[in-house]
């Protein structure tokens, strides 16, 4: 039920949005739409079909068309673009956090950037030019410059009565970092903290040393890390020589870890994670009938193994029933062993020290899953066939199998992670080729030895 | 570079451990495990193997064992609670936070629970009984009823002489609740703008009274969309009445998300998601076997098509030899088909308003994809077996079997969803099911028919 309440409150509004774009009247369109955060607008326009989507995209609020465009992706997202003017695109982002745009700023055009970069102060230019100066998955490219700072030869008061003059704070501020002359962070102080302690006691009886903050470096997968680990809302950025560069905030490290899923889910069936619902049809065909030739070249090697073998199949046609069985499992279990590798690779959990461990254990789970799988399928086989020996050719096949899928399982997500490939995406492709092939090659062959002799 | 860096940190704190322990030098591994955060430390915990899992848990500082405890999966927990006695077990658990108590519950012994029990003062164990009254996966039970509440007709100055009365706030409180005198939520105040605002200013005039709060019975994936749209840290959690009864904090809801994402590329591969990277053998076959034998019974399937045809392929054997290739292209054009369309169903973008329009986007990918495919695999079986009329029903059947991937991939994730069965789990056995069939049968068909003519 929960479930059902779940799934139905973006598609109810879907179904409202729908109905009354059908009746053409725009007003009501216009209300529910305003009523949305901007990150839920943003998900309702990728649901719609190009030219609806156009027309509400029209119906939204000016002053929320700069956040809908950060919270898209990147296919959608031009697609909104080229629905706008210049004048309207520049003032859609001009009032975005610079993180926020320099995330956008590869889609924008170049006289935009201009307009842009013109309207902005030359302190504000100047840590836009540095955010976008690291590169994409970095640690300075996520962060936003606008930090609190304060000095530690102070009192909570005396801190009060600054961020009263200072007015509003960054959003998500927890924290206020404490630097030296030189802008080199010391530490910092938690808003709980201050708002807690006695308004006489020094600032630097409050701070908190205890934590390391990020490099600039870092990669953003590192940062989505740490964040988890840490139960950060948000963190401080600095060099090489500990000055303070900026701050990440848990709203975008929430959006790094929901892309790194889709990475791995679309990938895993070699798709783009950017790529639109409603595509163009030229653009989802270019953009799958790459892996699908990848495919094709893995399944042509299965073809030639099996063709090794026309001479065997002559005679024994039951060969060609069995076969894709033998390979079809052989791969169910490769992948199963290849997923708990891929994310104990994630999480940092499987390295060279315990890789002989994991593999003498798979080697174990494929032998007993191999004697009762094959064993099973070897009495099917006799009961469709009456064929006993049969039967044993395809039960050893399966065991063969199923202890290369182990080998397979483990050693290709390791290998390909030490070239740095990879293995969510490109793991199954291999390891499905090499059940294929060893599933063809062991069954047919122990055929070929064993039935002709 | 970056991806190197990444990677190492946990793998070298897993190598200085493993030759730690081969040395048998425990104190440097009991230093080096007391320098991490408790997810780092359950992290480390889940990559070793048990008998050095077990060491190293006996060397954690006793007032981390809680922590460590609620950031491990459910079968590393049980190993490591198997490895303390009851009175340990109180003591690492007694002074968890409400929601994480809450977490942990179903692996503790009875004795350990009653224990507990008894050492909470009567509010407390009241509110607990309350979190666990709820539901799984439902806000009730992520909710932590520690929450700071203040009235609306005071001053800013008032709130904070209170919370310095009050001292300590709970973890991530970046809001204070107004409620009035039945509890009932009437908005929410900032601590940035508590911070920011003059002294002298009445408390009602920073009530954000735009947002609103979760509902006790949301699912929490639910729970965890609206975090992600409204960028929230903390949100409170109501009941029918409007009653507050808890607030729920950004670092559960990360928590959530990883969740998600793991339950669905394991769930995917049929495995459970607790899974230890080190399961004992026969419990990692049982976990296994039965995802297996669902996947056998779908080859046999397909086997019992192919069996249909034993007459034709024994007079063509080149059949045999193509046949994978026809089923194989066609499960990963459907595997495309249908990770598109449960990432939009996750994402509440697909519904029925634009079922269609997606169908038919499908088909037309598909034809396309065929054509291209179907045509090349047409293009060598002819280099290989010099038989033009071969070639036609290869490629047709391809472009049949495309046309198949793309409606199973479409209406299969659509029927189960509406069935409420997790697609990313069950749709890709059904889709690869049908494009089996689909294949051989189209192709062993077609080939019945106009070769053996």
């Amino acid at each position: 039920m929960a479930e059902a309440v779940r799934q139905d409150k973006t598609a109810r509004q879907l179904r409202m949005l729908s109905d009354a774009l059908e009746s053409g009247r725009l007003g009501p369109v216009r209300r529910l739409i305003n009523t949305l955060a901007p990150a839920e607008i943003g998900n309702l326009l990728e649901s719609l079909p190009p030219d609806r989507r156009s027309v509400v995209w029209g119906l939204v609020d000016p002053e929320d068309d700069g956040e809908v465009l950060v919270h898209v992706g990147d296919e959608v997202r031009e697609s909104l673009i080229a629905d706008m003017d210049p004048d309207e695109i520049v003032a859609a982002v001009e009032d975005l956090d610079i993180d926020d745009l320099a995330d956008l700023v590869e889609e924008l055009p170049d006289t935009v950037i201009d307009e842009v970069l013109k309207s902005m102060d030359r302190e504000n230019r100047e840590r836009f030019e540095q955010v976008l100066s690291y590169p994409e998955d970095s640690a300075g490219r996520l962060m936003n410059p606008d930090v609190v700072t304060v000095r530690a030869d102070t009192t909570v008061d005396v801190v009060l009565r600054y961020l009263r003059l200072r007015g509003e704070l960054p959003e998500h501020t927890d924290h206020l970092y404490i630097v030296n002359r030189r802008h080199q962070l010391l530490g910092w102080v938690a808003l709980q903290d201050l708002v807690t302690s006695d308004p006489a006691s020094p600032v630097n009886r409050l701070i908190d040393d205890t934590l390391t903050a990020l490099h600039v470096d870092e990669s953003s997968d590192e940062v989505a890390r740490q964040f988890s680990d840490h139960d950060w809302v948000s963190a401080p950025v600095v060099d090489d020589g500990n000055i303070l560069l900026g701050r990440i905030t848990i709203d975008d490290v929430v959006d790094i870890i929901r892309d790194q899923a889709e990475h791995q889910a679309l990938g895993a069936a070699g798709l783009d994670e950017e790529e639109d619902l409603f595509s163009p049809v030229r653009r989802a065909v270019r953009g799958r009938v790459v892996w699908l030739g990848v495919n094709l070249a893995t399944a042509f090697l299965a073809a030639w193994v099996i063709g090794r073998f026309e001479a065997t199949i002559e005679q024994i046609v039951a060969l060609a029933v069995l076969m894709p069985i033998v390979a079809g499992i052989g791969g169910n279990a490769a992948m199963q062993v290849l997923t708990l590798m891929v994310r104990g690779l994630a999480l940092g959990q499987v390295g060279a020290s315990n890789a002989s461990v994991l593999l003498w254990k798979e080697v174990r789970v494929a032998s007993i899953n191999g004697l009762l799988i094959g064993g099973f399928v070897g009495l099917v086989a006799y009961i469709w066939f009456h064929d006993w020996v049969l039967s044993l050719v395809i039960a050893a096949a399966l065991l063969l199998n199923f202890l290369a899928a182990a080998l397979a399982g483990v050693l290709v997500p390791l290998t390909m992670k030490r070239a740095d490939v990879d293995p969510a995406v490109a793991g199954g492709v291999v390891v499905t080729a090499v059940t294929d092939v060893v599933g063809f090659f062991s069954f047919l062959g122990l055929a070929t030895v064993i039935l002709l002799r």
